[in-house]
């Protein structure tokens, strides 16, 4: 049982919104059963959304689960949001599918390129967010 | 192969002490081979990381592996800091034993209280850090 006041959902529409108007998120990967969590840059192309990434291990078992969390939060008052995206990468560097083209022209660069950066196309599943705080209702939506 | 001017590795010493002067992160876990993100207050208590949380989910697997992120992002300047923790989170909130009692004595709290928040108790067992982006090690030491 959750308290309004203090966790709230975000519905589909507004994840969507947070999510486009961002562009730095962490992505979970599992192996071996070990989590792992690495920041990553995204875009948002129609329902995908694309990272390019130069993180060693992230890309090894792909397709595999992950979830991409973006979040917005004030420590001093001491609130929030976030939205996570459940669902699974491809790696499509090297794809020769229409989509994976398409992908493979859109402009999103890592900050830490390194010599062989990925493309990886996350396909979501499921979609969820919150806010949470005390003051988590006005911070949301300013 | 990584280009040192823009992915660095840190000292075990240097991330703690990144792990010290923070107090929000991004805990990963894994339900049926699905990560999930929770964003998370912490503190460092000796060599635990100590976490009280409300999100659902997210103490039922208990014990489990975990990894917590925290890390520094300069968006406008494109670099920043990570700091991995993966290890196993036991559930605390109602052991009996002297460790896990001093642990339910550490002041954190939780943003979101809700009715039950749980304690959990982080014990690391790989801790790792990077900085990344151009300006990679002026930031991350400044």
């Amino acid at each position: 049982m959750e308290n309004p006041e203090v966790l709230a959902t975000l519905s589909t529409q507004e994840c969507q919104v947070l999510l486009g108007a961002n562009s730095v998120g962490r992505l979970a990967v599992v192996a071996d059963g070990q989590p792992a969590i690495y920041p990553v840059n995204y875009i948002i192309d129609g329902t995908d959304i694309v990272l390019r990434t130069n993180w060693s291990g992230l890309t090894h078992a792909c397709p595999m689960l992950v979830a991409l969390e973006v979040d917005g939060i004030d420590i001093a008052q001491g609130c929030g949001w976030r939205v996570l995206v459940q669902g699974m990468a491809h790696d499509v560097t090297d794809a020769l599918d229409v989509r994976s083209e398409t992908l493979q022209s859109v402009a999103v660069a890592p900050w830490a390129p390194g010599l062989e950066p990925r493309l990886l196309r996350l396909v979501p599943r499921r979609i969820t967010g919150q806010h949470f705080g005390e003051r988590a209702l006005g911070y949301a939506r300013q």
